[in-house]
């Protein structure tokens, strides 16, 4: 089984693993309804694939139809899913679906909101490894359809080599020469630099990216010129709205956020049902 | 494996599943180290058993200390945990742990700040079903760490009668009839009450809690004059820092609150390792 | 996965994981036929998902029909249930399908022969705990397709607070102290009471209902008198066929059995394949 | 994780996997104690390391003794087990490993006593597939601890044909001849017969062991001359404590009863705590 | 869930448990395609129905057609399989299913080169326990598809008595008396045997197959006309293509070869999309 | 649990899940003993954890110790591993163990004679993911064992464009313009190429590695001269022993073999266990 199917497992199973005894004992036998997912404010929308495979873990045969994709701006009152199947299946799965579907938006959402303030398209917003344990995938993605960009999924997918590792090899310089011949080609190395010496020592050392960690303006601006576009740089800590268009005016290439994952707060869906 | 494992198993899986490219590499085998957890702003703790499973998983034999628990409040600049064991397993669980940490401690300080704000110890502020799915039960334990109080844990332990059960069964007496000769004799019954004739319909009905959905502050206090401390009455949609006193005034015994769970963001805690 | 797939999972695995080393060679490929299942005894019903449930995961494209449902007395040569499908699918899933519903066919049967005795509907024949591992919530729900009633489905779902609580507590009073304020408000506290001095001190602690444990007739009597329909009453201890018309004399409301889920034995079904 | 494993974590998750709601509030921390298993009637044990894996699950650290194992005879208040560590996993813990050791103490004393009255040791008393699913193992043991010898484990360690393969096959030269050339050369082919043709047949076909399918006291005794101790032979179908000294004297050389495993009840044992 | 699943599922996850970081942005949503795998070489086919699971297991709709089955010769050139469905699930499972197809069939082209050569069809030639760990199952099987026999599956399902349980029961004669009376009728008990002497223990113990392990050819002909054909011998240890006519020369029945499942490389097979 | 621990599982469990009929009944309880582990050719030695957690799996309180690790040359005699434990859990761990070590181990060893024979520490071999479903990590670490490279471990930790991507995508160019915006920062694009149009088409995409697929020296050569050190490249497709030192004279920076990993068989390596 997968990991998504492991998480729904887990989500369904502590929501109504033993039965749900208001639902049960109202229909002996399921009967067909349909129900319907509304915004109840504007949003971004992302996690409906997500969404989908909670209903259909629950019902198989459930219909599900949608005028939208993930990354699409929906307004209040816009019907984001229609659910067709059986009702005691689909009391089952709402509130789970739902919670899904809402926390996945609201990572869109809210990413969507800092691009656009941003308004600046040579620089990436990127996330972190800061997301809800269990959820990495799936967060990653609300991020992407809300308009921003990933950075390594995962520890086995990117170097980025920071100032514990630092302190563990003894420098950066050595850091890069151990990491270096054990690395697949096809993986870049990035530097963390919290000073203009290390900096210095990180291109020397052969960085193929360059990290500015909590760094003022100026000094990122610093850093910036220094690097001269020999390698891509990215700015990280203490990153937020107010001041993340004076961090792009730097020149920097990437900037990182780990608040785009966590904290975004859900944004309010409902779900209504017809019998 | 209980539930809360296999979260854990989860959440390493996506992180460090394939190997840490750039630890693993720095050292062959590994070394002991000492990582501190610090409070990178005020708060109130929870998941520390979490945090320590997270730990334990990854290196049976780490030694853990902390002079806090659960729902403590730290200030700034507490050392929340010291963890003493191998540097290689401390830095594949350190992400994890604090993922887990910074979203639990966050949902523990912001139900805090609310029971504080409310500032009245006859009301129980109580959670919902709207939780992060697969943390349900670590997600309420928070609440409680932070003060407020969990409503049932799931569809199986408490029985809430909707709108939706009330349109199914056709009315809240034939939802109850229905409901009442199947439960055990240790789970009462909760009703969604819309209205005043709800109200009074679920008291003849035998509903042993009335929740009053969506009212405004004048039908609420209405509604609690009604029922006259027949049943306990719970406040419940749309209720906010700004307006919960206000509802506390009317008189209900308990207001819910989704965002306890699904609005509060991660509070600042960083872990810096000692070689 | 769900527990009862789990379950149905280690069951084929257990009887058929390495294959069937009499079937696998008589036939290639399988060829369709029919499996009747038949009564050879009278019964009452329980178990018929389960057992279809067995024969889908094995077959997902096995037809199943049958005039009953769980709860139906069957007399005996009754066809139970026919099955259309792949012989060597059937040949697999047989055993363990029969297994399954010839022990929950059992418990219901069982405890429609106790109820029938009892002959009184004013009081619930119950269940405990005391069941077969892996098989809580079938066998509960055999239970009421026999005509009894479900007690707490575990832990979680109920409080009762026994002689070991009362012991670590320091009392009755002690323990639904600790008890009730973190206790949701849709949950009640039974408390056990061996001895009339127990049974006062329950109902002063605010017990919500009263388990009478291993008391003989005439002490359960008084203590009934005592109660006086302040709270329902429990019978519990060394209940059987013979004196539990006399124990419900007493005006008890309900009398728990262990004897339902661990004394019953299984019924005889079997199944005739048709090629 | 193994079968059994996975059973306990199956029988655990539903009793306790959303917590105690009764003990947890009474000690924030555990405390110490010791908890004594005595029986509560005359029984022959089984299931003691299920139990105490039962036990070591919840609290790796917890100590067990004993004065019994498997197989031995137990009087009626012989202190079964003793348990020391942790209260609150003790009090977890507690109805999982009784309701194991009980049912499966069950089996061997069932077991036991059909043995004692046979009281004869050339006849092996042998179990059935017809086991509780998920307990095929444990229950298997179960009829070895009470005297009984296991038949095959499962589809997949030995080979019987039964009518349904005959019929598939088109007669029981055909099955042997299918079966044969593909069978590991450490497995034996067993077949049922019903008939004295069959029997014949059976001989003729190469059959290793005979099987006397629901055969009348004097066919049996027939069958067993025709076949004359060229392949050992089994009686099965309808055999009780009534009838099995009579099966017994036609000189077939084992008997199976499904019974052993699926007519067993528990048996009455007891955990006290002492604190 | 079955373990064949479960290894698929672990190979999958492997690789593109996190995406396929190619194909995905190239394919927003899939679109038909058809997969057709060739062999590139000569080969005896196995592994057909794990490989149609793999592409099964992602895209449930997938069709296959394929002229072969497990066991038929195929030639450089032949299509064994035609895959239609979802190109981007074809994507993803294709490096699997040809993975799974490929050594799978390498293990039963080997086997049937061995057999061939041997060319003799009084002697079975058999496989042993030394298969890649997971594959138990789908390896005997492919020895099978081959024109070899498997020995016993596992522990469990046949009794070889070796070197280490001689020395630990004191002898042959004491291993086997252990053994019997807790042996299922239905299976036999093989003896290893290095010398003469042990040769004739085994005899008079009452093995009921002897197997010669590592003995010269000579020796091993002394053997099997010391034995006489009183039961099954199998010859072992360092049996190559090079000997193996020499092996069978001295008549034992049975050879065994690690060979078969730790030897025998991938054949090289192919998959061709077509959109 | 992990992805290795699940395959260990499954390895145990398909050979001894159901017992060991040979052992057991030799062994009421376990009793102490050691097993020594010898190569019996010699080799380089891979897959030491994996063989140690195998062990420990069984019988977590095992002693291993040995005076090699992973990477060294054993000599045909040496000790390459001492296990102290009981013996009984040591006489089901050790065929498993044995497995893996001699599989792996024959990967690393046979990858060190590739990387020896062709005696040229400017070129790499690497491995592809033509690895055995379920052991693709430590496939890979057996690779690095034996001297060589690992290329992507999966689809998600690099961008590899094959013939069916390009197809797919209407050309390289649109492929690369596809993929490159949705790449994180730290991963590059290969591309695969068959001919000198296809080179150049890649080097002008922006192709950061060029694979060469299949090509003859000469041709291998000439994409070489005019790629110049522009971009690494890598050699694939038909690569032997016989032909390697001619490839890599062509200047090509990698070659990868699928042999490494699917054509190496096992090493001999025994268990000996002294009581």
């Amino acid at each position: 089984m997968d990991a998504l199917s492991e998480l729904i497992s887990l989500a369904l199973y502590e929501d109504s693993g033993f039965g749900d005894i208001t639902t049960d004992p109202l229909m002996c036998n399921s009967r067909p309804g349909t129900g319907i997912i509304k915004a109840k404010e504007p949003l971004v929308l992302s996690g409906m694939k997500v969404a989908e495979q909670v209903f259909r873990t629950v019902d198989p045969d459930v219909e599900i139809r949608s005028d939208f994709r993930n990354a699409d701006r929906i307004r209040e009152g816009d019907t984001v899913m229609t659910v067709k199947g059986g009702l005691k299946a689909m009391l089952k799965s709402e509130r789970i679906a739902l919670n899904f579907l809402q926390r996945l938006s609201g990572i869109a959402t809210f990413t969507r909101s800092i691009v656009d303030h941003l308004d600046n398209r040579e620089v990436r917003v990127v996330d972190t490894r800061k997301t809800t344990p269990g959820w990495r995938l799936i967060e990653k993605a609300a991020v992407c359809d809300g308009g921003g960009y990933n950075h390594r999924m995962s520890l086995f997918d990117g170097v980025l080599i920071k100032d514990n590792h630092i302190t563990v090899a003894g420098g950066i310089r050595n850091a890069v020469a151990a990491i270096r011949p054990k690395l697949s080609h096809l993986i870049k190395i990035e530097v963390e630099a919290a000073t203009m010496a290390q900096v210095e020592e990180a291109l020397d050392a052969g960085a193929e990216v360059i990290m500015l960690d909590n760094m003022g303006i100026s000094q990122m601006k610093k850093a910036v010129d220094l690097i001269d576009h020999r390698v891509p740089v990215e700015a990280s800590g203490n990153i937020t709205r107010d001041n993340i268009r004076e961090v792009a005016a730097t020149g920097v290439d990437m900037i990182s956020m780990g608040a785009l994952t966590n904290q975004a707060g859900a944004v309010d869906l409902s779900m209504r049902i017809h019998v």
